[in-house]
């Protein structure tokens, strides 16, 4: 018999790793839901029709295959099983794979309810997805995704609403963190404007470096990405922007003047700005030129959440996206969204110990176990703290004293109840408080009344 | 461009739906909290060799089997691709399986963390299985299991306790139920006592007919099954056992008082039901000898919950089964668990239209959008009412009165605030509750405290 193991990249969930995440997701839940947000689901299998394509080659690579049913070789020749090649056999092999994101999914919910939407829909979607990447520290091959869009809506108020969603979660979370907000047509602009629009893609990788390598380390970089001498000439001034949000917008607003999509990215990051500024936002929101986050898959703005506090990368993003569902033949919908990290929010508020200690409790009363005759006197007064909402166990089976209050002990019980032949014949209950270890002889409505408040 | 689709037997959540199933799972996992049972995930994937041989042939066959990553093809001989068994052959291109039930990802999981658990451990879980079954009416290939179990402790408190969590969980939600109960034991030993002990499934399948088909057709079928006449004359007590629990327990404590793993099964049931007599319970739990659910899995007491108002078949189930862990080479660990089947429990609720409105509240507030100045009017508002846990949207875009009035009765939006020219001149809304047409001009903090209320 071979000791059982979880695939790797995988992982088990303990009732205190429960407890947290559950905090994570109810907080984020219920914030999406604050601000007018629905829950979907959707099936954790997709058919690869559905997936294949979505991610590019590397990602099509990366879908987890769900092998069909029955008898699955009989469709496939010989010549192809023997010598096909394995992703296109695996094709023939499969139909179905893992939901690989949430966005994907919910593009296809969009086209196929499309005559039972309300748009625009603000939908909200935390479900698992499965990714075939090589498992390390702090990534998984399953792992939860807590998503938030609005389709059908080009108003930028869904920008400003997902930042002010983005504020309250991590302000209730007690994280400090730096929102950092750029615009697609920004950086389509500046491209435009330094004559080098093919090259947008290493320009704002090099750009990005820029605070870890330095501006001469840059410099070289985009030349061997291949712009010209006179192109990084006119960078300069936007590599080096710095100030306020105000004063980097002024910047670029001058720089970009002559560029008519450029202008369009300042104007929506203004607008944007202006209505934040009056929001009283408890986290800062700042304009960062340099975040691109997947730049082919944004149109307008992009979004991006750090912790000030631990050092463990992007923790929530998104951005605006035109087009979600022409993928799937609904051409002309836009959309915006944001997707909340849950398993990096989970180590930070690890390392920051910031989890609620009513969001660990578990069992808060529990009986001592001494018999049958015992059992029948306390199970009424169970049942009455558990009437009153009280997490109650009894402890099930009438064993040693010593293994009942360390089960108590290591369960972080904290009340224990206790009733021999003393207690019975005084129609009372010993209550021990396992935190202080104050003991006190109560009857049933004052052992309610002490454990519930 | 295809229409997209899903897997079949599969599928998407609406926003309703997920309200209904919300308060499902929300019910079912406050009560399991309620009586101290703790959450646990395990992964959607688990190994092959966690899952085949577990389920029976049949169940291997239902297994969803996940293709391996990268180059599946290279560790299998053509030989074996070209004329192997399918079955076979499917265990070396895939290594893992998707989860098929909670039970056996539950035993792996106290097996593998039997070091970090406090044994008796009541763990509940809640997640979705999937199984490779002909998708039909009401039978899915994706669907929810919400179970919560006990091991590590043999005492019959625990059956007493699932019985009182089902009867809260179902006394919440509204529904009558009928609550079964069985013990294996009596069924071995009726098999005994009429010396047929290898008989035992077929005897109890045909007992389990006796309402539909009839006492001859039953007694025809046990003689087709190869019992002898004398064998089918003792059990005619059996078969025909009437009255309260109490009579019938009497009645089959006569016949098995030759039978001592007979006599412990009255016993066991006698405690149950002593206790629960006691207990008040909303619903009423009933002796009946006919239930066997899977025989072969249960070693004590059998469950099993019916609809009394809705004919669906079981809504509820479980039972006693030593030995949980022993399939991992941990044995000695006996366990007794209950499975909630929220799928039909959400058809009984629906037919019974038991969903309480609270539950199925989405968004309460919503401010029509007039353009930037309104909304700049309108926004510190909607702020003071989110601040105030009031589900509040504002339309994103100046779209027309008549459109996004529609977008607020089709979403079920209880108030609709309005604040156009003349609001903004007095400092007030107009604030219409859609549910009765009245309008009122208030000022922000009546609006809270009458969208609050």
């Amino acid at each position: 018999m071979n000791k059982p193991s979880i695939p790797k990249g995988t992982r088990d969930f303990s009732p205190l790793e429960m407890s947290k995440r559950n905090y994570i997701f109810d907080t984020i839940r219920s914030v999406f839901a604050l601000y007018g947000f629905k829950q979907i689901e959707t099936p954790a299998m997709e058919t690869l029709q559905t997936l294949l394509g979505k991610y590019g080659e590397e990602g099509d690579k990366l879908l987890f295959k769900v092998l069909n049913s029955g008898d699955y070789l009989s469709k496939i020749d010989r010549e192809e099983l023997v010598n096909g090649n394995p992703l296109h056999l695996a094709s023939k092999l499969c139909e179905k794979g893992l939901r690989y994101d949430l966005t994907v999914p919910f593009a296809r919910f969009v086209v196929m309810h499309r005559d039972e939407l309300q748009l625009p829909f603000k939908r909200y979607q935390i479900q698992p997805v499965w990714r075939a990447d090589r498992p390390q520290k702090g990534r998984y091959r399953e792992f939860y995704q807590c998503d938030a869009d609005v389709v059908g809506s080009d108003s930028l108020l869904n920008e400003i609403e997902l930042m002010q969603i983005i504020d309250t979660v991590f302000t209730r979370f007690g994280v400090r963190v730096q929102i950092k907000i750029n615009n697609r047509k920004i950086l389509t602009g500046i491209a435009e404007y330094i004559n080098e629009a093919d090259k947008i893609v290493p320009i704002t990788v090099a750009i990005d470096k820029l605070e870890k390598v330095g501006l001469d380390n840059v410099n070289a970089e985009l030349a061997e990405d291949g712009l010209s001498k006179e192109a990084i000439e006119k960078l300069q001034p936007v590599i080096s922007l710095s100030g306020s949000n105000e004063e980097k917008l002024d910047v670029i607003s001058n720089i970009l003047k002559d560029s008519e999509i450029g202008t369009k990215g300042v104007e929506e990051l203004r607008y944007i700005f202006g209505v934040l500024d009056k929001s009283n936002l408890k986290n800062e929101v700042q304009f960062d030129l340099t975040l691109a986050r997947g730049l082919n898959y944004y149109t307008g703005a992009i979004f991006e959440v750090k912790s000030l506090d631990v050092q463990i990368g992007s923790i929530t993003g998104g951005g605006r996206y035109d087009n979600l569902t022409g993928i799937f033949g609904m051409p002309g919908l836009s959309g915006v969204g944001i997707s909340f990290g849950a398993d990096r929010i989970f180590d930070v508020l690890n390392a920051l110990d910031l989890y609620p200690e009513n969001a660990m409790s578990g069992t808060r009363l529990m009986f001592i176990n001494f018999g049958e005759k015992e059992m029948a006197y306390c199970l009424p007064i169970a049942a009455k703290a558990r009437e009153n909402g009280i997490a109650t166990e009894i402890y099930p089976d009438a064993a040693k004293m010593k293994k009942q209050m360390n089960y108590a002990n290591n369960c972080n019980v904290h009340y224990v109840a206790i009733a021999g032949e003393n207690e019975i014949n005084e129609n009372k209950i010993t209550l021990k408080n396992m935190l202080t270890g104050e003991q006190r002889l109560v009857d049933a409505d004052e052992l309610v009344s002490i454990v519930k408040s």
